[in-house]
Parts: C-alpha cells; structure tokens; sequence
C-alpha cells in the first residue's frame, strides 16, 4: 500500500536543502538519491505535542524510540508523527498565528526537534529528518540549531508533511523527490511512503 | 539500484496530464498514484529512431516486445527508450530545430507514439506512458491522436526522461511524482526506477 504524505494543498510539503542554512552544504539538485529514498522510521509525540504546541522532541523520545524497536538503523528517514498534521491548513491551529510578516515569527506555536535530539540523530548516520509542522525547529526557535546541526552533516529536511498517522513505527519505505531545482536552497516536495501489505488496513 | 530518469536540467522532465488535451479527465492532483507507481516496462527502438527522427513507434513494436517478454501487464508504466535523451539539451538534435515560438513547429522532428500503437496500449489496461522525446506524439503530428487517445482513457504522459538505457526491458519499478498542482494540466515531473540488484551493474 502507497500512502501519499504530502499535504493536499500544493506548496505545502517542502523540501530544505541542507544549503538553506549551511554555506557549501547541498543545494536541491545535488542531494543524492539515498537521501531520499530509503526506509523510514516514526517517532511518534502527538500525545506530548497536542498539550503542548511548543514542545521539543527530545533525546528521551529516541530512547523509547529504540527500547521498543531497537537501534534507529543507519541510514534511516526519521520521521516525526506531532499529530499537528490534523490541524493543516488552518493557520492559527497549525501555527500558533494566522498572522504573516516578520511580526508574525514571534507568535509562532507548534512542535519541533530539540537540538540535542538531532544531534543524536546525526550520531546515528541518519539520511533525512521530516515532522508533520512547518519547521524542523520548533515555532519559537530564534538560532535555528536543529536545521544546523542536521544540515552541516547534509541531511535534508522534509516540512508539512501528513498522514504520517497511517505509517508503522518502523517497516515504512519513502520516496521523497523534491523538485530538482538547480542550486536551490528547498522546493516543493512530493513524497510517498510505501507499509508492507497486512502491516496495516488499507 | 535505484536510478533516476529525471533529465538533469529542472523543467525537463514533465507531466502531461489527460485534462490536457481531454476535457472532463483528470488533472495533475487527481491522478491516482497507482498511475504514477508501478511495474514498469521498457520498449527499445533506438535503432530504427536512430535512422529515421520522425519515427512513430508502432504495434509492430509492441508485439516485438510481447514474443519477448510475454503480454504487456495490466497496470504497466510502459516506457520507450528512442534513444534521443543523449541529445539533450542540444534542441537542434533532439527537436529537430533550435528555433522557438508558432513557426518553429512545422520544424520539429523527433519520435513519438503511433495513435495505432496508442489504442494498442489503451486496450492492454495500462496505467501511463514515458518516452525520451519532448512528446508522446511524434514532431511532426498535427492533432496529438495518441495524447487524446490516451488521455480520454485517464492515462497519463511523461515526456524528456532520461537514462531509460540504464532499464531493463521488464522488472524495473518507477516511482513518478509530478508536483501536485491543483488544477494542473502538467507539471515538472521527477521520477525514479528501481530495478533489482543483479540485473544490472551499479
């Protein structure tokens, strides 16, 4: 079974290219195919994350992650499940505002990863980050540290994705093939995420 | 081994989708991914495409591949490999001219799908067509038969892929995810075509 997990909306699901914060790391164009594509793995918080619309996921989420499931496997797409996808694409509920401009960025309210936990994921040779929210920081992030940490490594992010609610904690397989736009710093994205039949209902 | 049949320049590789040309049928958001995913086959006609660039691929092709291979499966993404993707994107070559605008197109010569071959196809069920060339209807067409046909039956185009001679005949699986425009007759395409490990070399 192939579920799509692009938002419906075209324009919603994107791709950053680790060049997007990083001088000299990969534009859109140069991110090798393993990096998107591969076997996913999902962390799933939305029960944390819907009390609390700027919670970081932290080191302990992979923890449980890993006790249930063992070692997030190299190379893995690790995918994070904030439940906010339910709330797309409705602005105030989605991201804390439905105001836009550069007074908006104060308001901002939704989940990300903590910096901590993406360096842990960097340690673990991870390919790809992707969270159901508009940022792989969270809302009232100011530094950004999480698209750092993860881009100086080259390990792209995926924002506003869905459905990510129809995945299994591991077992998923995803496409993601962003637009290949030459020196690109991001771009839309399309991606699929292909469950092994009888893992889940159709 | 997954390769991508995505040309390297970004806006090559497209969709065409059966709104295009056929009122009341689907447009880019609406076709389903069973359409864009799927078995894949490759039918070869480089060498007579090769000696003659306005060659219309023929039902004589098709069942050269089917004394092969066997019949073509229901649900197939049926891929021709003329052999033009090497010329681009030098536009004398791979269209025949290097001229733009109305009456640059009475000089296009490149190779495209037969309307007979077209219905051909229809009738064997299958989910989308590719081809290297700039159109499913050869250059020199005048009413774009194979689209209408094809696209009446809800069965989309891709059009300038790449390294479709790195595919086996039969085997490979393609992924192809246009960018999911609302309303959409077309839209940039990226695309990818697993094939098995040992079937060809790395």
């Amino acid at each position: 079974t192939a579920y799509e997990i692009t938002t419906a909306e075209h324009g919603g699901t994107h791709l950053d290219a680790p060049r997007h914060f990083v001088e000299g790391r990969q534009t859109a164009d140069q991110i090798p195919l393993e990096h998107l594509i591969g076997p996913a793995i999902v962390v799933r918080v939305s029960a944390t994350a819907e009390k609390n619309s700027d919670y970081q996921i932290s080191v302990k989420d992979l923890d449980a992650w890993e006790e249930n499931y063992g070692p997030i496997p190299d190379g893995a797409i690790v995918l994070f499940d904030t439940g906010f996808a339910k709330y797309y694409p409705d602005r105030n509920r989605y991201m804390g505002t439905d105001e836009r401009g550069p007074d908006a960025v104060a308001k901002l309210h939704f989940p990300g990863i903590h910096p901590d936990a993406a360096r842990h994921l960097a340690g673990r040779g991870i390919h790809a980050v992707g969270i159901d929210t508009p940022s792989i920081d969270y809302g009232q992030s100011k530094k950004f540290m999480t698209h750092r940490i993860l881009f100086e490594r080259n390990i792209p992010g995926f924002e506003n994705l869905a459905n990510l609610d129809q995945l299994p904690e591991q077992g998923a397989f995803v496409v993601a093939l962003p637009m290949k736009i030459e020196g690109g710093s991001g771009g839309p994205l399309r991606i699929v995420a292909f469950v092994p039949d009888g893992r889940t209902e159709d």
